[in-house]
């Protein structure tokens, strides 16, 4: 047959049935699988077609074909990051109503780069971020009738970054005056932090990493000690970041003490609530956020704990004036008259691209779907999985704690010392039953249990931490009790 | 009942179905809609309930009531980018095979960071890429069996400032430099360019913009000339960008010249194909190429014209260290012994966000299903078409071509002045029969008509053309000829 037939409409619905119908049982049956992938660096690569086809396999007759490589190929490759088991990083949970959301993004298929390419791009994008703000119970400084307003950025890092180039422009109105621009962190805030202070072409060595305190949160003290120092040298301090919920331990740093300090100064506060900002949907959990409305810029990450697929972060500034400034650009081929006008938000100058997808509808499927209070009863099971995971350590005589658990991460380590813990790790992991990471905190290698995939049940908790148990007991008596 | 369930399997099935069948539908009835969005700023918003819902709506039951919703809120506030009649702007075109690709990603639901985080994710994609060097004839220098290698960015201004990052951790070492780099650009280039030194925090007054020839492309002469008064001064030439196929005009600008200018400087050469690099899967427009094994880093988008979703930018180094450089990052919680052996890609590296979905499925199902050939049949359709238009243009006594016609669009004008051809495009896109914008050549108003959605066909083309003539009569009654 001639090759290179547009799909017809009645061949993509039955293609689309079948991969909706593939896509469910994979997500009914990924417990088969193990959590984290087996493959060697270049085992998918190699079952591969070194070349691309000359001659397309039309979809209409050869999508079973495809599925199947999909099983035997990528499906192998695949670390299974919704696995209930999964209790790597920080989750990035999701939801059939958001993979329903997605699939009409790309369905649609339209491109929000401004209002007038899908004025309904941009408006449920808007609403969505305000109903975020109800839902979370965030500051009324971020809502979009007023001189702020929110946005969804890829990540957590890219809505960093613009914070930072909103505060750099804020901050000084020379580039030669960039070299004197500072930038204050925790010593536990996420790596993204320092990246966008190379990106932004600023000096490594202006950034100042705050000492934490016995929790891992910032030392607000040492926040404001450092500051004056800045301050006093003739340095601009240009913006901090407060975390809520650190990567390494879910620490939350003490924003309303941070952005006092920094208020004198004219320092740009951003929040990176990337992880612990789902948690606000609980009212009791509001507590994280105290002092926010003293900040600049926010982000969280529904995309990490919300049931809404990557990516999908949602960025708030207080005052979108300075991020305008520092992004936008209007040549003569993205002029019109609804931007003309100045009534319409154009998205293309609140981020680092250009064009951008339809990514609120996810959103709105998911608040639409479970409501907030369908969104609070799983985030508490969470909440309430980890507290059970912590007593469980807490119980053990070979365990400990190594942080707080605040949320839903759970920080602890064999009493066996650093090799144990590698070890426990690893043979967790080549285990197949579970995927676990790692972080250092006060320089020691600490196991991180971060709790919140979609479809983790208690079970799945208990079952981990009898691998746990069982591999603890198993290294332990090969290395020697050293507790 | 109680609210907030995860949506079972079963009904997951049922209303993927649905949706897919509501796309389908949506496709196939697309020429019924105007093609641009005639709604008010804030039409959509009025129409979603104030807040978000405290008890959900279980899609099991109510996803009719959504689709009804997204049918009566949301598409009367598309502009509809997948309508055969859009020719505004470059096409951002999609197909069913793409769409099942996005579809296939949000279900899989892996997050490739790092290769150990799904090496799937990583090697279908370094795979991809690959092909695509196979498929558009790039040189061999990009490929990763090499010192370079290719990423999926999700936008062209994400490539330009990710090779803007990598340029200029290749020129300079101080901080303090940074005020001496300069950046290269021509005067057609995209807005991006711009862009990206500010974000980079390079000066503005840096950027020089080149001027073009009587074809709107960059002369390397003058462009040899700059460079070198910028060697005398002191100043550290870090990056030039050569266009190939402009915003405005899809003007070429010389790639081989430019690079061999820029040689013996040390500047790295970017090379943006953002539409036109496609034109590459046909043989005979591989001249657009010609140079390119000169450059540094080079882009196209295949979510602009290869029949894949937004987004998809492939960006390639000829030499990854610089870029790797400029972005790496690697905190404790990341460390895997795999990253640890050297022998993986970790994409975070090579990009601007940490996070990043499984976007090479889409890539791999467009070039599976349609191969080589079949790619090159739509592509050499669409380039047909173009030159069709560009015919009805000159034959037409009051119009004019206003640029060369190289790919797929037509650059032209009324000869009754900017104020005619305002009007013509204003009353064309509230026709709702098509959808045009517009862009300045040498001072003056200029029609673009892009031609590159995966449905146009001749008809759409030669209907867009009698509307255009039908209101050009009619507005040049009203505004008298003043050819």
């Amino acid at each position: 047959m001639d090759d290179g037939h547009h799909l017809s409409s009645a061949d993509f619905r039955a293609q689309g049935h079948a991969l909706v119908d593939w896509i469910a049982a994979y997500l009914d049956g990924i417990e088969a699988h193990p959590v984290v992938s087996r493959v060697a660096p270049g085992d998918i690569r190699r079952q591969l077609p070194p070349h691309p086809p000359e001659h397309g396999e039309d979809f209409a007759e050869h999508f079973p074909q495809v599925l199947a490589d999909i099983d035997r190929v990528v499906v192998p490759g695949l670390t299974h990051w919704q696995h209930p088991s999964f209790f790597a990083y920080f989750p990035s949970n999701t939801s059939g109503p958001s993979i329903l959301g997605e699939l009409l993004s790309a369905g649609l298929g339209v491109q929000g780069m401004l209002w007038a390419t899908s004025p309904a791009c941009t408006e449920v994008e808007t609403h969505m971020l305000d109903w975020l703000i109800d839902l979370l119970g965030l500051p009324e400084v971020f809502r979009s009738t007023g001189p702020g307003g929110g946005v969804l950025q890829d990540s957590a890092s890219s809505a960093t970054l613009c914070a930072l180039l909103a505060a750099r422009e804020r901050a000084v109105d020379a580039i030669a005056d960039l070299t004197r621009c500072t930038v204050y962190a925790s010593e536990h805030a996420h790596s993204s932090v320092a990246r966008a202070v190379r990106i932004a072409g600023l000096d490594p060595s202006n950034l100042r990493l705050i000492p934490a305190d016995a929790a891992y949160a910032m030392r607000a003290d040492a926040f404001a000690d450092t500051l004056a120092a800045d301050v006093r040298a003739g340095l601009v301090p240009t913006m901090v970041t407060a975390t809520v919920g650190t990567t390494s331990s879910t620490a939350i740093d003490p924003v309303r003490a941070i952005a006092t300090a920094a208020a004198s100064t004219g320092c740009w506060v951003h929040v990176d609530a990337a992880l612990a900002g789902t948690a606000a949907v609980c009212p009791e959990y509001r507590w994280i956020h105290d002092g926010l409305e003293l900040a600049d810029s926010y982000c969280f990450n529904p995309h990490k704990w919300m049931f809404t697929n990557f990516d999908c972060d949602a960025f708030y500034v207080a005052d979108r004036r300075s991020l305008l400034q520092a992004l936008s650009a209007t040549p003569e081929y993205l002029r019109n008259p609804a931007t003309a006008s100045g009534e319409v938000i154009d998205y293309r100058d609140w981020q680092i691209p250009l064009g951008r997808r339809f990514r609120a509808l996810k959103l709105w499927f998911v608040m639409r779907h479970y409501g907030a209070h369908g969104l609070r009863h799983h985030i508490r099971a969470h909440l309430d999985l980890a507290q059970h995971f912590a007593q469980l350590v807490r119980a053990h005589p070979d365990f400990e704690l190594a942080a707080p658990v605040p949320l839903n991460l759970v920080c602890f380590r064999h009493r066996g010392g650093e090799d144990v813990n590698a070890e426990i790790v690893e043979r967790c992991n080549a285990s197949g039953e579970l995927y676990l990471t790692h972080t250092r905190l006060d320089g020691r290698y600490v196991i991180r249990c971060s709790i919140g995939q979609t479809q983790t049940r208690r079970r799945h908790v208990d079952a981990a931490w009898r691998q746990i148990e069982q591999v603890a007991a198993a290294v332990g008596g090969q290395s020697g009790r050293r507790g």
